[in-house]
């Protein structure tokens, strides 16, 4: 029964996050997901107490999504800096998803984003993996505090990034995804540079460094 | 008479700021501004047009405010990096108060944030001053790409602080302005740290380097 019950909301999450994706966080209305997993909207009040209840769900499985791929990361091979790398690139191609920065930013919108036991739990492991394997490597080993900097710099900045990056890039004159990958980069080279460093680093072959 | 209509505007804008502030973005209706400014609903919609035209307008006054304090700081006296460290600050001082940042919020979510003109022109005046202002110093100058990069990663990261940032700080045991800090911290790193640098810096009185 428990394992019928686990499908029965993983299919109505599909169908909120097709939803979602294709007509933005305004869309997932109780009647709307119904129709779109082809069930009554008392069997979603049943799995997931209100509209509220679904939409949190949502946000839990993507924040688990993300920290499983950061996981994953954190856990294969290469140097720190290359697993910093390509962790970026992960949490910046969630986000790059207008839908998923969307309903982040409406769930913060609502206050309620501290709530969330599910995203704690995923942020929490996410973290825990990333400062273990960062322990066990001997390249730019950083302490756990510096870690979690970075990931939660990362994660606003992405988040930033997902929801607001469109507009201003536009707003400059500029593709769509220009604002996103300048603020990729700018993230690649705050990682590249140690904490309280505060000198101007040596340009390539300059003579005088 | 265009005058009187200017102080008329500016007034209904302070009583829907002040709205903003203590209530959220949600708080924004037509009857509670009337109300909140003493004036009738009539009245608001003869100076906005919709209440809409309130918000934006809201959003307009907020982007004009940033800007002019980006301009008045390009235009100081102190070294490019001196400025940079003060424009920061400025910035991610905004979007702490977390009505501005829910507001951009909840315009980024209505996507209209790119189609409005004075935002665009508060944004680009700004970029105008800070890259003619970079050309004049001597230290450390910037080319007008790199400029804009880092505001644009600036604006994008103390939106994301402001939005996200109080959650995600709680969410891993830390006191409110946590993330806020942190973001701004990594940013002047990368501000530190030139275009397509990828090596480590030394650390301070690093003898190999």
């Amino acid at each position: 029964m428990r394992r019928q019950a686990d499908a029965s909301r993983a299919h109505v999450l599909r169908a909120a996050q097709h939803l979602l994706m294709a007509r933005g966080p305004g869309a997932l209305k109780l009647k709307d997901i119904a129709a779109e997993a082809g069930v009554t909207a008392g069997n979603i009040l049943h799995h997931f107490g209100t509209i509220e209840g679904v939409q949190r769900a949502l946000i839990a499985r993507m924040a688990r999504d993300v920290a499983d791929k950061a996981i994953a990361i954190a856990q294969g091979t290469g140097t720190n800096e290359m697993r910093m790398a390509q962790g970026l690139d992960a949490l910046f191609a969630v986000f790059a998803d207008p839908a998923a920065a969307r309903l982040a930013g409406w769930l913060a919108l609502r206050e309620e984003a501290d709530s969330l036991e599910e995203v704690q739990k995923a942020l929490t492991d996410a973290l825990d993996a990333i400062q273990s394997a960062d322990r066990d490597r001997q390249d730019r080993t950083r302490s756990p505090d510096e870690v979690r900097a970075f990931v939660i710099t990362g994660v606003i900045t992405a988040l930033g990034a997902g929801l607001f990056g469109p507009s201003l890039s536009t707003l400059v004159g500029e593709h769509e995804t220009y604002a996103r990958d300048i603020a990729r980069e700018m993230l690649r080279r705050a990682s590249l540079t140690p904490p309280g460093w505060t000198k101007r680093p040596p340009a390539d072959g300059d003579p005088s460094s």
